[in-house]
């Protein structure tokens, strides 16, 4: 447990494995995990073709992967909850301990976090290691145990389920709300399937491109879904069954997006921006003061929503496969082995119909 | 739509038939249903053997049933969300639009509330109608419209849900919280069957009649079972697992169980009281400081519970039969038409492994 | 009691003084007020100069006043928390006691709502009466009993003030939390004063007249004023002593306020909307989301909003007023007669320094 | 800074002076804290008197103290809120950064705890210094620097009143609520001022001692008194204006007490016991069900609340004392210097018609 293969994003446009140092226990609580299934991000990506998203540059190499699975190699001392061997969803991001957010239990928001593959823009800063590796080390605490049921491959979902989970928490989402999803990429079909699980009567999924309403619909989390293209809130209040929606989970960060949910909400209702916008839009804050909305912004995710994604994923399969409500397996649409993991990054970039891709390994 | 029969409680012991004037639309939002399925509660048997629950006291003759669903048969000239032959749940209590309560939301707790078969203890009071008849009215916004995949059977089980709803929503219950139920009479079944869809990791079903346990295994509610006279907290806390649970629904109002709940509940945990006691209990309120729990009690059901209790059923049944996380139709173990009620009252009273009993009609 | 004198905008720039047949109960719960004391509000203006605010248009002559104290004059007979002689602040909006939104404790947001002098923009409808005339009639619950220590005319405050206090709770604001106000209009003023009431450690007022930073600090209001003009963000957080809000109260509408608002909110900040803006604002939702902000519309106010404002003016005078922490007496910048009443909406039209204009009256 | 003189609890009924080695620092973010004010809690006097309290027992000599205030003394290179010479109350609990309680911002149920002058009851386990010392460490952030117009001696109020700002944040106490505070101990009378300062319209204290009512009324904190010995629930309900309390704070833990005070709420109240009960009560769970109360339990304080109290204090003081609401230095009944401290623990142990004791010193 010395050598570390890693997949290293050298510069924009420049991927490469490198052998580093595996990481050594230096804490009671630390643990070493196995990496065994890494789902790739859009954010992967565009640090791989811009080398930067807003603030945070790239600015010298770093391996790549926040979003894997693993089994537990090596416990500290001090690790009560996990052994050797144990099936472990990652958190990747870990904050500071002593942070007034971390104290007040909105972690998420420490600005010391330190997280996989987001890189460090001081000019000597070390960025935090990503997971695409072999080991990779983590407190006890940010691993989350996995259930019999819920498989490797399909814990690599965890982290950006965790996403649309928080949104969800925020929205206090439940049983009998009508509920639109903007954006039928990963993040989107995850809120979708979250709002189903968390007790939506509705879910319609709103995006562009019609082969992607179309898995929305296969794998069970959509309701109803609409093409925006082929009208405007009319028709979308139409194929919703001629009802406003009470919650709006806005996962595409598009002004045109924004503009119709303000829109179409409910009076009294929630609206939570996941997604992220280039620059300012165009906003309607007299409906937000007249229809008496709330808007939330969501910030990746926090105490217990990767707990709650492991819970729903459990949920949907502990009755079996065929009992499962939502088909989360089919997210998966493509699949690497770690020694491919280029060839994925780059089909990742192309689009390709691509939901999620994940990469098994390293062997 | 001039005759109404109806299923009346003359006197404690005596049930009979008698044929009532239907009612008539009076309000702009009133409606009449016609009745189709009535579930018997534990209340309707105490009127009958007892003559009184607490301060409600039988003191005229009073039409029994609370727990229906029917059919709209006739609609009031303002009524704008039912028309004739819609399938519905029939909320049984109509509180007043101008108590405080109901202002603010609250309307479970309005004084002025008129409740199906639950008697007026003034010597000159009417009693409020009871629903096993054939015609019941009722303002629109206190019938839900039933979904496709909810048949009128089930939607006799949404009066109790409700209750169960209700609790469940004081208690905020969510995805990943350890849930223990006690009590596997309907009400504690279908607590556990609600904590389930809310989102519990584990729902453990506690009481001292294995059949009923068996039952609670067999329709799909209980992750865990105890039975409680098989040993102590220590024996409930291997039961589920090694983990404290974090919520309790208590639906006996048993001192022993109280106190068992209070026991057990881990640091931080929500309680709520659904069931009823019949005198004051033995407490320890310094295990609720030291443990910092919350302590909801919970009283039958309002804004939005009867609407959530049919989004239940219809998330359940929406993918099919075959894929319902949760067999409720097993909870309705009996089944009478309404001209054998008087038979199917009996059989309630003298238990007879009754989980629910279901009146059908009058034709 | 039969001649009702009042004052009636006309149309547009015409405003004048009519004698209409007085109200008479005709429910229960219905209560005839002499009014005593009334603000003028900005909207009155409005309409007075416009026609119209958004979507209400003024289509036939309407009794003005919305922000009236008063005396009851009469009672209905099952009216019990009120008595003739008793001194009342005049909530002025009627909710459908029938509405989802009155059933759920949202009355505000009701749709049927009849708003006095608020004009009905159906071509056939019937404006709603102002107050600003000799009788009106409300229902019971509609109506404040004021507290002995506060005036008639301070509690032609009361509305203006739940408008504050509507918007203070929906951020839950609470002791230590660091709010600033941008507006210091009656509304900003009154969202000041509500602050510092609801536990603020610190309450700048911002604005671009001086003038009015001047009096936020005399009447006690503000422990910090901010001449906008004056300088940027960092500014902005120098002069709140190195502090960045976790908590704004937006009262402007202003693009730039609001984007200054999300720019200096804290991590994790609550941000409430008062103000109207007249068109869509350029808005940063990547702050809204990596901040992780909350951004509440807050429309008129509802459920114990009055009560509270009422409490707030009780708990500021019930020591005396040397102990009071708020001057509220100073806001009122000028008084006229009833019989002056169209040379006070001329004043307020012109501005003239004015605060709060009160109308006194009618004899 | 090295010799620490401290007041030692050497076993029961013993109390000496020992100089002890001054605490160093050895984190960067400790501060060490010239100790100036420390208050005396009964749960002292119950160590000095028994020994042990509940589960906690003296094994070994342990220094007092933990209600204290202070000026630092010398700062770790990490702190960055805090300078020599600041003055600040002391936060004497210090939990686990890595509890999951702690995690989930609720820090006072962490189970690893170490608490100033609450003894470990292991075998051999070190008891946590108290404040009654010289020199106190803490972590930076739980200590709080007081404003200008907070003295020393009112900072060491802040511990037992945030046990009051935790309870009061439970119950979600605000304007307008009508509270009934049991006990006019320390605790009872600040949790009086809490409820005032929340905004509550009418707080009734309520103790069977007429000398403890006499200073809640003259200092300001009851707007209304009644003796428990002069009357039951009616005459308490008179006794507050004839209003049920919608809010009932229990800060005695004797039955009687928790008995009148679920019988006196209001339907939908909510009741939070902060007082330790000896042994179970006899408690009516009938009543919480059907008035659908909330009983919280409240144990100490956590995130925020020693910041709450300090700004409650601010709120009080900064317009100066004569504008006061709560004369809170009137709480102070006995003042000692340090080196009469033990007399000021027999004088606290005999009772004496002492509310607060504090501590000068050490010199």
């Amino acid at each position: 447990m010395t050598a570390n293969i890693s997949l290293v994003l050298k510069k924009v446009n420049e991927i490469d494995f490198e052998t580093h140092e595996a990481p050594v226990i230096s804490e009671d609580n630390d643990v070493i995990v196995e990496v065994k299934k890494t789902g790739i991000c859009g954010s992967d990506i565009h640090y791989y073709t811009h080398g930067r998203i807003g603030d945070f540059v790239l600015k010298k190499p770093m391996v790549l992967g926040h979003e894997s699975s693993g089994v537990v190699a090596q416990v500290g001392k001090g690790v009560t909850s996990l052994k050797v061997g144990d099936r472990v969803a990652i958190e990747p991001g870990v904050p500071s301990r002593y942070s007034e957010e971390y104290k007040s239990g909105h972690y998420n928001l420490c600005p010391h976090m330190v997280f996989a593959a987001t890189p460090n823009s001081d000019e000597n800063g070390v960025n935090p290691p990503g997971t695409l590796c072999k080991y990779f080390k983590s407190p006890e605490d940010f691993l989350v145990k996995l259930p019999d049921y819920v498989s490797l491959e399909l814990a690599a979902l965890v982290e950006p389920m965790s996403v649309a989970v928080h949104a969800a928490r925020l929205t206090k989402l439940s049983f009998g709300d009508i509920v639109v999803v903007y954006g039928a990429g990963p993040v989107g079909l995850l809120a979708a399937s979250v709002a189903l699980k968390f007790g939506a009567s509705r879910v319609a999924v709103v995006d562009i491109v019609d082969s992607k309403l179309e898995i929305a619909k296969k794998i069970g989390v959509a309701t109803h879904t609409f093409n925006a293209t082929s009208g405007g809130i009319d028709e979308l209040i139409a194929a919703i069954g001629n009802e406003r929606p009470n919650v709006v989970m806005e996962c595409t960060g598009a002004e045109k997006c924004i503009q119709s949910a303000i829109e179409i909400l409910k009076v009294g209702g929630r609206y939570v921006q996941i997604g992220n916008s280039s620059k300012p839009v165009s906003f309607n804050m007299t409906a937000v003061v007249n229809k008496e909305l709330t808007v939330f912004g969501s910030f990746r995710y926090g105490f217990n929503d990767y707990k709650t994604s492991v819970a729903i994923l459990d949920n949907n399969y502990r009755s079996g496969k065929e009992k499962a409500a939502v088909d989360f397996e089919s997210l998966i649409t493509h699949r690497f082995k770690f020694k491919d993991a280029i060839k994925a990054y780059d089909l990742v970039k192309g689009g390709n119909g691509c939901i999620k891709c994940v990469i098994d390994g390293p062997e």
